[in-house]
């Protein structure tokens, strides 16, 4: 990853190679280590500075070798933080160094974050940079609740919105109710009725099915069930949470004891498909027998 | 990952352990096997069955172990695949045999695909089953052509959305401009020009910026910039391919030679911030010494 280039010139700076510096925008994913790219782990394994967002959890920092500079550049609700042209004087200081720098932020690095700024930035610096992209924060909290954000019956579109912008003001949500969509606020913080009024307004149903996830993929994960209508009385969840919204939220249907709903009813038919599975099953069929019985010892 | 279970009710079948079945329904990313999740890169060399789709490359499948039954079920443009009550059926046999199964779909397996149904059929059949998200397309052809795909000078929101629904058909793409967001058109096929006509009638700008990414983050990774007005003249890129249509897809600024814009101007600064980058840094620095005197030798 690291490249060595000979600085041209007078004689002496012939004598003097530098390291390359580079940037890596990163995503941690939504939480858990396990979601991380192999690349990003790999990245993170060898970067001599890490700049990162308030959110990345713990646990993923934990997988920065001590060597590494780190600092949390993230904003905290609420409070002031690092400034963002201080943040692009950071990353352009330290990759003219040589060092490889990562800029860690959760979930994927592309979206509701400031990383086209930081991009602008390094660009017009002459920076080189590279976007590692990640497990967005949705889709970790939709694996979580097995939701579908799109499915041929009920959606086929996805709208990823947040209820913040940089400034704390509440973007356009005027014209965002769409037919045949779904829902996706990332950081829904506190007004979960205003979210709600709004979609309603636009035509939504008072009974479309919501999901809160709160902490997705990770230890304390919460995920809680209700609809359009009810979205104002619920608990306010910690951050991060996320809300998704539409008729692919519904609760998955419960397990039929008697009846197999998977089009094939004998057990006959089953094994027959299971044989068909692969032209290759016929000579691997020891192998598996002997893994079988060695689970049975 | 494997429970052994014994199987309750007669004597014989007390002595008689199985191994418990289970489904992983999970995302591949968006092409190159670096950006598979660490836990992705791990299930899929346990796997004993694995079910992929048409679009999850060799290389990823190349890191399946050969004992493993592997089954493309996917479909291909046009031409008929196996059905998808079919693909339940294989999926509820192989756990009923107790064996661990993987579902791989490119990109995250929750968009754009049908695993809504092979969820409901899952639960109906009560085989336990586990989403494991991956990086969407999405996110891998904003990361390839460097765009972000908020900003909060241009974008406030994303929609996500397909050109061709499941059966071919286009979903409704009447109601869908917004304001002030970015569109990721999944599999656009060959219609560049009805999608750039429904988005233009529905008061975008000729002239916003468009970019098609095709096989992204893969070795044949193509990015070609256009406009809204010029889309439908663009050659057409061989699938998988992306379109990602909105003010953030303009390209970044040149660099600057002269003059530094990250808002500090004199070297005296920068240093500082940098020095000021960790607590920790000063006794670290030493180290850093080492490692830049090792690169030069």
């Amino acid at each position: 990853m690291v490249e060595i280039q000979t600085v041209g010139g007078g004689n002496q700076a012939m004598n003097t190679p530098i390291r390359k510096g580079k940037v890596y925008l990163m995503g941690a994913g939504p939480g858990n280590p396990e979601l991380l790219t192999v690349q990003a782990a790999q990245i993170l394994k060898t970067a001599e500075v890490v700049l990162h967002d308030h959110l990345v959890p713990q646990e993923i920092l934990d997988l920065i070798p001590a060597w590494t500079q780190v600092r949390n550049v993230g904003k905290r609700c609420g409070q002031a933080g690092i400034a963002q042209e201080q943040i692009h004087a950071l990353l352009i200081a330290a990759a003219r160094e040589g060092k490889q720098v990562v800029r860690l932020k959760g979930g994927d690095p592309l979206l509701f974050g400031r990383v086209g700024e930081e991009m602008e930035a390094l660009a017009r610096a002459g920076v080189e940079f590279e976007v590692i992209p990640g497990v967005t924060s949705a889709m970790g909290a939709a694996a979580a609740a097995k939701i579908p954000l799109t499915d041929r019956r009920y959606a086929s579109k996805v709208v990823f919105l947040s209820h913040h912008t940089a400034g704390n003001v509440s973007p356009e949500w005027d014209d965002v109710a769409l037919k045949d969509a779904t829902y996706a606020v990332y950081m829904p913080g506190k007004n979960y009725g205003e979210i709600a009024t709004k979609l309603m307004e636009g035509g939504l149903d008072a009974v479309t099915p919501c999901v809160i996830v709160a902490n997705a993929t990770q230890a304390e994960q919460q995920v809680h069930r209700t609809t359009l209508q009810e979205l104002a009385l619920e608990e306010r969840l910690p951050a991060p949470s996320l809300l998704i919204i539409g008729e692919v939220a519904k609760p998955l249907p419960a397990a039929e004891k008697e009846k197999d709903n998977s089009g094939w009813e004998t057990p006959a038919k089953k094994s027959e498909l299971v044989l068909d599975l692969g032209e290759t099953q016929k000579d691997r069929e020891s192998q598996y027998s002997r893994t079988a019985k060695a689970g049975s010892d």
